[in-house]
């Protein structure tokens, strides 16, 4: 299989800046998702003993599950450009795959942050009082997360780009 | 210049799905903004009264200001569809343009599903009480307009991979 194309000089999707950029993309989220489950911190607020941690916020807990999902489909498809770098048909099927991970994290990062802004800045019509005061090092973990989802973003939109491109090479 | 490919026999990118459903993304990013928009609700909570609005939420503003971005770029991509199919290097720039219109709606979505989650079942360790028990119809109106919100998504999704598998073709 391999093989037929052997004779013909076909336009390689560029495998070195594909794998290095996807090592980075796990190397990312994988970072951004052990901050914010190693993420806690206890403070007294009056007296009363006020706990911080990631599982007690639903769009934290979705960041943390969208970067194990992102590491999994990146892990994957950086074996699938490995191998089928010159199969036309796949590389286009790559470039799906690609373009649901990029999506899966932005929606993450963005559900994240909002619950995040709400924690730093409180919501004062809905009697939301913001969090950061007591729980300063917390939030600042919580954002050194956010910024590392982001770069995993950012790096698998770069990625999309680029399959898309090469597919049209294919 | 249109002139040049009229021996070419070009497979067209299908124009008519293109303009159908550009014109139901704006439909729907357009009702999914006025609904937030009008979104208003007072209620009487232990006799302090109590006004819920689109604008006291930062995620429901950016979902507000992604729909317009959203409404402006399809109205432009559909003009640019128009003009534009046969010509090999813009249909990828079409694909680039519906990519970056995309993660714009599915963020802008997430962000403000994340803060409605807030606001429906609140989040107890962090002191912030749900508030849809008393503005019962402004939730359902967030609802509303989350739910055309990832319509529009769903279509601009649609629409990317089509551009992308169509400029594959030119």
């Amino acid at each position: 299989m391999m093989g037929d194309n052997e004779g013909r000089r076909t336009p390689l999707l560029n495998l070195g800046v594909q794998v290095s950029m996807r090592v980075l993309t796990i190397g990312a989220a994988m970072a951004s998702m052990w901050v914010m489950i190693t993420n806690r911190e206890v403070a007294s607020v009056y007296g009363i003993a006020f706990e911080a941690k990631y599982s007690y916020s639903s769009a934290f807990r979705y960041l943390v599950y969208a970067q194990i999902a992102v590491c999994a489909a990146t892990l994957f498809t950086l074996v699938w450009a490995c191998l089928a770098v010159r199969r036309r048909g796949l590389v286009f099927a790559l470039f799906f795959f690609d373009l649901l991970t990029t999506l899966t994290a932005i929606s993450a990062f963005s559900a994240a942050f909002a619950e995040g802004y709400v924690g730093k800045y409180g919501n004062k019509q809905a009697g939301w009082l913001p969090i950061c005061g007591y729980v300063h090092g917390y939030c600042s973990r919580v954002t050194i997360s956010l910024a590392m989802s982001f770069a995993s973003f950012i790096l698998l939109f770069i990625l999309t780009v680029l399959t898309a491109s090469a597919a049209r090479h294919y």
